[in-house]
Parts: structure tokens; sequence; C-alpha cells
């Protein structure tokens, strides 16, 4: 299978940190987001949408959506299991990993966009055309990642993972939303926070990270 | 089981359907998001980040989260399936749904949120405190919109359901972001959209369209 790919953005990141903990080996194309390469005729006419990642399987089955592509995977390789075993750790750790998504990467992805030079007229991700940065989107966005961080924090005092004693799909989730906010989207690695900097040196240090 | 729910707000009408597509019973108890009442100290003690719908469970256990309480349902009442059946179709199925999600619903809340004069210090849903409307939100998101109709038209042309011949939790989530884009949100229904025209009089004659 043909993961196209790049390195910096975090959707593909949480694919490639999956993958490595399924131990699956797969082939990489890289396309520069910055440079538009997503959104290429050719790359169109295999995911209209332009969005990173997509992965075409042997067959040619093309799947353009980054949980989908976990899904899909959680379930012809169930081990080791990184969706949730039963019906109320499913539930659990989809619960969460949307939230993450909602409350971490969102936002991120709002700073990041919103004050990227390069992106000034790319103000949302895909092959949606020319749509004008918001300036007032980078304020918000820093204001509700230390909401973000802060929450975090009090859930990680108790609970060894996101979702309890089990690493899952809401950890890769939530390590690609912290790297990508504090590399890309330049906020700052919340001080006086000692249970998601626990978590974060955990969670960073498995073989998977450097996916 | 417990939810609580507001009638007018496309998640909690999402998880309605699925309940209802799947002949479940449940009690209800409707919170005003405008008036605040999910935002309360009664309901933030079960929900802290004051999102509907919140399943409260016989034993007490809360699911917070539309799609994750959507995903423990299925788990236990696999039929009538509607998150897929195999890896392929769980895959296809999720794809699309995220998709609209972001495609649509997250556009269409934004052009609610940051138009309506009653959420002008909540242009955030939930407990994230006081977060100004962004106005420029409003004409991004109908841009977006207009987008997401035209997508969606292409695909029902060849397909009767959003994914294929079964109807599932896309068509759920596609039929709850046009009603609330084209009522709350006061988008008006696209016009020359034959397919889409059709899918929405079919999938809205189903019974659990009233949930």
């Amino acid at each position: 299978m043909l993961l196209y790919d790049q390195q910096n953005a975090p959707n593909p990141r949480r694919v490639r940190i999956f993958l490595a903990e399924k131990n699956l080996a797969y082939d990489r194309k890289q396309l520069n987001i910055v440079q538009g390469e997503n959104l290429s005729t050719e790359f169109l006419a295999i995911n209209p949408r332009g969005c990173l990642p997509t992965l075409v399987l042997d067959d040619g089955t093309v799947l353009d959506e980054s949980v989908a592509i976990c899904r899909y995977v959680e379930e012809l390789y169930p081990n080791p299991p990184l969706m949730g075993t039963d019906a109320l750790s499913k539930a659990r750790i989809e619960a969460r990993q949307r939230h993450i998504e909602f409350d971490g990467l969102l936002p991120a992805s709002e700073v990041f966009r919103n004050a990227y030079p390069r992106f000034q007229t790319r103000g949302v991700g895909g092959s949606v055309g020319e749509v004008n940065a918001i300036p007032e989107l980078v304020a918000r966005g820093k204001t509700l990642m230390s909401i973000f961080f802060a929450r975090l924090e009090v859930e990680l005092h108790h609970s060894q993972y996101i979702v309890g004693g089990e690493f899952s799909i809401a950890d890769i989730t939530a390590l690609c939303t912290l790297d990508f906010a504090t590399t890309q989207a330049r906020i700052p690695f919340p001080t006086n926070c000692p249970a998601l900097q626990r978590w974060y040196q955990t969670v960073s240090a498995r073989p998977s990270a450097k996916a």
C-alpha cells in the first residue's frame, strides 16, 4: 500500500504512528502542502478533496481520511488494539480522540493556517479554492489551546494514558496535536503541567513516535 | 438510559436518529443551549465540557460525544448496521461521515454561532468561557457550504445514499447538517441540485428523521 504523506503535517503523522504501532510496512510518497503539491491535477485525480494523508491499497482502493485509514487497519490487524476492545472502551477512546481533535488539533490548525504567510489565501486546507486567512482565529486558537492543555493536565493527573492504562489512538492524536502546536503553530509547551510533561515524555519515547 | 438533549441542535439529533433506527427506548432531558442550561453547575458535574448530546447509562456511565455514543450503540446492537459491516465499509462510512462533519457541519455551525446575536460572546460551544464571535467566519462558512453542497450533488448522482446503496450514519450526519444549515444557520437549500434533493426527500421520509 502507498501512503500519500507530508512529514511535518499532523494528520499524516497520526496514520504513520498508527501503522508503526501495528508493525505494518508500506510505501510513502511525500507531497509538499505549502508548495501546493496536494492540489496538483495528478493528486486531485486520486483524492478530489486534496487532503493528506491518503492511502492507496494494493488493489487501487483509495482511503482518503486519517481516522478512517486507522479504522481499516484496526479491523484487519486488531493487535495491538488501539481503538478499544469492547463497546465501552471503543466509545471512550472515540470520545476522547474526537474531543482532542475538536478542542486541540482544530484550534492549533487554525493558529497555524491563519498566521502562516504562505497560507494567506489558503485559510482552509484542501481543494476549496482561495479562502482568505482570518487573523482573529490566531488569538482565538491560542485561547482555546490554553484551555485544552489545562484540561489534559487535570485528566493526566489520574490517568497513565489519555484513556486509562492502555495506549490508544487518543494518545496518538494528542501527541501529534501537541508536537504540531508547539513546533509548527509556535504555541509554547505549557509550563506548570507536570502530568502532561510526564505523559508527553512517555509517549514520545515509543519507537512509533519517530514514524 | 438518559439522553441530555436539545431538540434543535444538530449533534443531539444525530444521536436521536441513530437510536430511532436501532429502535431503542430512552429518556430525554432537554437543555436550552441559548439560555446556557448546558453550562449550569449541575450539568457541568455530568459533562465538564458542557456539550450536548450526553448519554448517561443506567449504571451511571457518562458518554459525552455524539459519534462515540453511536459507536457504543452500534457495538451492542449491530442490526441494522449503520457504521459498516467489514473493514472497508467501516472505513468508507467513517471517511464520508468525517468529511461531512468537517466540510459541512463545522462551517454551518460557524455561520450560526458567529452570526447569532445571543452567541456574541460564545463564539465557541461548550464550557470555554467568553470567546467573541468572529463575523468573518460567517462569509467563510457560506463559501464552504456552497462547495459542500456542490460536492454532495456530484456524489449523489452516482449513489443512492452517501455511501453506496445502504443508509448509514453518514446519511444521518448529512441530513442533520442540511436541516441545521437551512433552518438554524439560514443558508438557503441549494438550487439546481436534483440528486441532493432526491436524496434529501428519501432520508427525510424515514420515520427516524422525526426523532
